[in-house]
């Protein structure tokens, strides 16, 4: 049990220590980054080919840093939506296949219908057409249901058991750290807690999929008689301060990382920010600056946040430096999906915010799934390089086991996603050799240079699906709205469920979607909506029902020889 | 950074093992089981000298198989309240020195008048001979005020500045795991967070001294709209399960275990449960049992807590076990104060819950101070012994140094308290000792057996400090009100500041303090008073005011002289 222990068996193996040992013990930090609600667009850092009217309205410097410091991925592709994103992350399942394929309540068994609702819900407000798939509103569980204990009192129905990510990095040594925004589950089932995930420490982390206020005035949410399950936990201290959320939980996971650094254990940080989700309140740091631009108030809120969160990462690269572990250290920024475009509280224009991209949150139009990813990995991962080879959220998994060196992990789960660190390591370099030999002539050329198969390790025909059998209900808004979609190469298909209509779209030329080429390349929908059906089929993925029959929704690949006989009339 | 690089230092330097670095490692891991409002004899384990009634009354067959397995210290003094005893834990300071003399409130600068107030209240309903004193009622602070930082926003102002213990333990290498009540500070105070007193790991600790709730049904307290500061933070997951929060606090505590074990690192688990605090609420395994016994409401539901508390002792001992730990591991196991007896949400009659002890908590008199204490250390501190020399909270500071081999810890604050490691390996294993020879012939007699001072390092003569310069007002309550008290070996004097009494009672023969023998020995309660009141003068320790003159109240050896003159009268 004590140290004292393992010296005497390190003394007693020492020749051991050459190989699997100290192979295994040469393991870099990792710190996952990840940003709520955040747009590809909404930096100053431009992922596209171009500079976007968006992109100015932001400042954020340290993204500008970190992308010197390493790559860009500009094809990085999250679910619609936070807990279908994170229960990914977790797992290395894809939405579809996982079941959860919308975001958790607060609650265990309650379910708004308006994102997703309970199996079968006969909310008349509801869409007249189509009923609530089967899903797994209960998320992530890494507990299996039996009947036995009194586990099954937590409420472990419509959940997904798996083998949580940092279970298997802490298994394998690594000082596990939760800070900020989890919501793999509602309150009530073992999900909504981190220490249940593999975490060796949690700050803040529940069921919540945002806090009820990012302000230190209002305790950030803990206001005796006012407060509820958003209310961010384990920050008393700053109750009543001038410290907003995103910098306190920067300062708590500075200090968390100082045992495992003293301590010499590599550690594996999650730093799950809870800005930019709703509610949009302004960063007292940066708010001015953005009226004086003159945005709106909504918008300079938001921009105010986003400022926020950029130097919580300049703050972390500090760090880092500061501790010289810099080098030894993977960080990985993204976020869990497109940027927040519906509902108004956000300012600016509806529909508009992530543009070029089409539509934003919960939608799988480009705003919805594309997302700001960097990658940093001093002398092994390219500087100042951009990708884009598209990757898409199921791939974390596996790429954290690997640079963890956890071989083969063990799951209960099985896994979809593929290992994307040779793409950041070769890949980078192989686009820095171009540069350099002046193949690529500046940044944005790079999101045209394509990393071939056998550099990047991941297959040119490989699909990504995006799969939302939901509404996302607002006003002026259909476009969140029972979908689903693949990624092959340069080519996306959509399939809207509610009028059968399949989209075809080519990314690289069109990539705001909005030139329809499904009646000029009917061959390539139809082996693209068998391809997805076929994907959709394999997972059993929830599909909505039609009241009027009681069947699934057909899948794509069905529709098509029907789609001229008779769409389906949409309820609006 | 990496585990390879520790490696790599203990191949270069395998010879150096054998020496210093080799015994530091050899470290146990000390659990601090500490119970809230826990009273001398509210067990079925007996602590006195015979088995009193109010041992009857209560089934916690742990705490007599943890007697079994170490020694029980039968003369063990905390503070009469929370804040100041578990500030003093951390500290290592009497509280009269730390200045933190009564518990600390939800919220920082806001402080009920009846507990302390702040200083100089001028509430009429306060008592109206004196003021209260000046106190840390915002507690212990591990950050110094600085001006030139934001620190000041958090509030600092009225708190205590130390290095808390769990710091010390942690840089020295241990795995430190905070789990249940902290009520360490208020919120708004960095006190208030367990992740600023040096714990690697907190889960449910924070500004509260109870829980809003124990019941997974009202969510410990988190219930949309009607939560508060008190409602238990990092337990989403049993949410409307069945599991009461001493369960819970538990499973959580065993698993966070885990990761040390794993790693083989040494860890401090500070184990604070929050029963058996108000609010009274029945423990739904064991509450029948104790209404069947015949008890009142109020006594039914207390006995069902403390028995779960008892359970989940036995949960942790059967967890070393399984685990294979229990020989190197310390298991100390407190009460924060004396049990209460007062306001009557308990049940039975107010005043007596502690008899044969006079009074509960919040009094000087040995009801409010004097608790249920045990050490376990296989193969060092004796199995079934029990040890009569006075130990003091401030005691446990360098103790829990000496166990971590931290070897002249390095405090910003000046500390009291002697190591009682000797007493209780040496000085049990005296005891057992005598016992084989007959010299003691059953558990009641070691009560009366002194370990002489050469064996338990203690000196036989010293002072053990109690001080609450404070009222604690409940209906028909008048000993918990401004008072002092010094312990020397059997006696024990104590000054009621408000009408300038002292008392004298010779404990081993008057455990229940009824026998004032002041005027039999007044050069007994000239001497004890003189040094109560050097030391009340060295620590500038918070006196009142009287109201009237705007003066101090007298020191108790100042009171001597003028004590015939003219009591004060005390107010009622």
């Amino acid at each position: 049990m004590t140290a004292h222990k393992t010296i005497k068996n390190i003394a007693l193996s020492l020749p051991l220590l050459t190989s699997g040992a100290a192979m295994a013990a040469d393991r870099p930090n990792i710190i996952f980054f990840l940003v709520d609600d955040f747009g590809w667009t909404e930096t100053s850092l431009p992922f596209g080919d171009e500079v976007y009217p968006r992109n100015k309205q932001f400042h954020t410097p340290n993204m500008e840093r970190l992308s010197k410091m390493g790559t860009m991925l500009t094809n990085a592709y999250a679910c619609s939506l936070s807990t279908a994103t994170r229960t990914s992350l977790l797992t290395g399942m894809n939405s579809a296949h996982s079941h959860i394929t919308s975001f958790s309540s607060l609650y265990k068994d309650i379910v708004p219908d308006a994102i997703g609702g309970h199996p079968g819900a006969t909310n008349p407000n509801l869409d007249d057409i189509f009923a609530h798939p089967k899903w797994n509103y209960n998320a992530l569980c890494p507990v299996q249901f039996d009947n036995d204990t009194d586990r099954a009192t937590y409420g472990l129905n419509n959940t997904t058991y798996a083998t949580p990510l940092p279970q298997l990095l802490r298994d394998s040594g690594y000082h596990t750290i939760h800070v900020g925004k989890a919501h793999w589950a509602p309150a009530g089932t073992p999900g909504s807690n981190p220490y249940n995930m593999g975490f060796v420490v949690n700050i803040a982390g529940a069921q919540n999929g945002h806090p009820k206020s990012y302000q230190p005035e209002d305790n950030f949410g803990n206001i005796p008689g006012q407060g509820d399950y958003g209310s961010v936990q384990n920050m008393s201290q700053y109750y009543g301060s001038n410290v907003h959320l995103t910098d306190a939980i920067t300062r708590e996971a500075l200090k968390a990382m100082e045992h495992p650094i003293k301590q010499d254990i590599p550690f594996f940080l999650y730093f799950g920010h809870y800005t930019n989700h709703t509610p949009i309140q302004r960063d007292n740091r940066f708010y001015q600056k953005y009226i004086d631009m003159g945005l709106d108030e909504g918008e300079a809120r938001y921009s105010s946040m986003v400022e926020g969160m950029d130097v919580s990462l300049g703050q972390v690269l500090d760090f880092l430096d500061e501790k010289g572990i810099a080098d030894n250290t993977v960080l990985v920024f993204f976020s869990d999906n497109g940027g927040h475009s519906v509902g108004g509280e956000k300012g600016g224009k509806m529909h508009t915010q992530n543009m070029p991209l089409r539509e934003g949150k919960g939608s799988v139009y480009e705003g919805g799934i594309r997302v700001p990813m960097m990658v940093v990995w001093p002398g092994k991962v390219a500087p100042d390089t951009r990708i884009n080879t598209p990757v898409c959220v199921e791939d974390f998994f596996p790429s954290f086991c690997e640079w963890a060196q956890v071989e083969n992990p063990q799951t209960v789960q099985e896994r979809d996603g593929v290992s994307f660190v040779k793409l950041v390591t070769d890949g980078s370099n192989y686009i820095a050799q171009a540069q350099k030999e002046g193949k690529i002539k500046n940044q944005y050329e790079a999101n045209r240079y394509q990393i071939p198969q056998e550099v990047s390790g991941i297959a040119d025909n490989r699909s990504i699906i995006s799969h939302y059998p939901h509404q996302l209900r607002f006003e002026d808004q259909d476009d969140i709205d029972f979908m689903s979609a693949v990624r092959q190469g340069d080519w996306k298909l959509i399939y809207r469920m509610h009028t059968g209509d399949l989209e075809l779209y080519n990314l690289a030329q069109d990539i705001e979607e909005r030139n329809n080429l499904a009646s000029k390349y009917p061959k390539k929908v139809k082996s693209m909506a068998k391809d997805l059906g076929n994907s959709l089929r394999k997972w059993e993925a929830p599909m909505p029902t039609v009241r009027a029959t009681g069947n699934l929704v057909p899948m794509p690949d069905e529709v098509i020889s029907v789609s001229k006989k008779g769409k389906k009339n949409k309820k609006k």
